[in-house]
């Protein structure tokens, strides 16, 4: 089939709340430092479900989702040189940034202070919308195109882009590694992942779960040791032990009780956003020398790092792979937790 | 003066709220592994004031505050290595701990998992009741008693033990230097020390006071830069610009606010305990991958390194020599923030 970029297939939100359909979207033509990708997987990730419904404000409907995007270059500009036609790339959260403040220089294009552009529904440096993953086609600028290294199965790569890099970036960061305890707080689409990469980088993962229906998965995982955190014994079992919390929960949550399971310099590093305002108490974070964090994503040189340890240690995402049709049904079984662990759309079905 | 350790003249506060008044006290027989202190100096903290007026919850009155303590060997037990009669030595938040568990053993006994014990209002592991520094004489295990190094001013010393290991602890931690860009909040007791540590270390410094009246005592401290806080402007002025704030300040602020002054990675270590939890919401910690952090003192061996770093840099507290006579008083002016910088009675006036 060949490309015509004024009618790529997609799949749009319309407008907020409203199902999501197949329409044709225009990509941009491919300019001299742009790759065109012929995608072949797009992962579901909560925060597209969240933008299409108005969590998070109005958008520029119609709204293609997808940050989780894995596919082949069909084409690229005239300067590019970090990426050949033919080749398996990726492209996460981010399609462009200043590359030029302070936080762009040292790789942290996430915090661009003149404003680093989301893959969809963000103003793009050029004035126009940018659209997702949930196509056949995008077209990006090869600075923010990921090499997907040979080995890793591209559908289970596709998570990576989001998921993978927003567990690894605070694990490196807070030191998972030997001789350190990391718990993981809850086990969906990001905690599946922490478990997988707090494991390969040598650390004893200990797995913090609603209840106990996912032990079995979570040890299949990596995960040395489950509790409950609806069974309060949990917080005495875990008293003062733990190095690192990597909290994916989106709830609000006591975090005080949380703290408290810390050894000294212990943290916690929330990387989901719940709606409200945690309620700290100074002495949870004196005693202890405890310390409440977070983090976002990842820049761009450490997701290609982190492409590259998935690969390393034979690192995927567990997925279940849908057809764009099922894409609304997927998001009801998002938000029931009913998927282990992440949908990824087939393109080859858009 | 003969020692008498049955009849050792202190300061005590005889009940919650009371005035302290000069009574005496019975000091424990110097043990084998004990050092007899002929007290130069004590300092007041903020603490001592807390303790005895009952803010911190009941005490075992009568209580002989201070925990800042220097003066000159007089004793020795026959296992005593480290301290000969005569050494200048310090005491300071802590005199005893297991020295077994895994936090003694890693040099952080304020975290001792079997209790560490202040050096004042605490019972000890023999089962008595700790008395603090405003005495003329205190028994203390060798291994709690700090070498105050020639050249620092004995008086100027005091503080550092409490006030001194407080700050310098986080600084150190957290990575205060060249290059980096430190804010202290809250220019009192702790404060000011953190600005001349934070200076020392190299690091830019900026403070963060309610108005501009301190800003001549802050630059003369080592200050670079002073902004009030009570102006607005302050925190467009400073966005997204500090590497570190090490918050003094006893009382609730709007931590938000604060956290949106942090550039990536940045943190806001609390050393101040305030009556009421912190309201943090979750996308300033997220955002710019910030941390909100505690420290409470510092073990014995940093202890000794910040007095040895003190002591190279030529660095004390800024103090107002007392008779122990005016201690009810300092104590009102320590309370309407009217000292600069800290109080430190003068032993010989017990």
């Amino acid at each position: 089939m060949t490309y015509d970029r004024t009618a790529v297939s997609a799949w749009a939100a319309p407008a907020s709340k409203a199902a999501l359909e197949r329409t044709t979207i225009v990509r941009r033509e491919v300019g001299a430092n742009d790759v065109l990708i012929a995608i072949e997987y797009a992962g579901i990730c909560h925060s597209d479900i969240h933008t299409v419904r108005g969590d998070w404000g109005p958008q520029p409907f119609p709204v293609v989702p997808g940050h989780e995007i894995v596919g082949i270059v069909a084409e690229i500009g005239k300067d590019v040189t970090n990426h050949r036609v033919g080749d398996r790339v990726g492209v996460g959260c981010l399609v462009n940034a200043c590359r030029e403040c302070v936080n762009c220089r040292r790789g942290e294009e996430q915090f661009c202070l003149n404003g680093s552009i989301a893959t969809y529904a963000a103003t793009d440096r050029d004035g126009s919308t940018t659209q997702g993953g949930y196509s056949t086609h995008v077209v990006v600028d090869a600075n923010f195109v990921l090499s997907v290294p040979a080995g890793l199965d591209p559908a289970a790569a596709a998570p990576l882009l989001c998921a993978g890099i927003t567990t690894y970036s605070p694990l490196k960061r807070w030191g998972a590694g030997p001789g350190k305890k990391v718990a993981v707080l809850g086990l969906g689409g990001l905690g599946h992942m922490a478990v997988k990469i707090a494991h390969a980088m040598g650390a004893e993962v200990i797995v913090l779960s609603q209840s106990l229906k996912k032990q079995e998965d979570a040890e299949r995982l990596g995960a040395d040791r489950y509790y409950a955190t609806a069974d309060p014994t949990t917080f005495e079992a875990l008293a003062g032990e733990l190095d690192l919390v990597i909290n994916t929960v989106s709830v609000s949550l006591d975090m005080n009780a949380y703290l408290r399971l810390l050894a000294v310099d212990g943290a916690i590093v929330n990387v989901g956003a719940p709606p409200r305002a945690f309620s700290v108490a100074p002495m949870s974070l004196i005693y202890g020398r405890h310390a409440l964090a977070g983090s976002m994503i990842g820049g761009i040189a450490e997701t290609q790092e982190m492409l590259d340890f998935c690969a390393e240690h034979g690192i995927g995402s567990e997925i279940e792979v849908i057809a764009a049709e099922a894409v609304n049904e997927a998001y009801e079984r998002v938000l029931a937790s009913d998927v282990r662990y992440r949908f990824v759309i087939d393109a080859a079905t858009m």
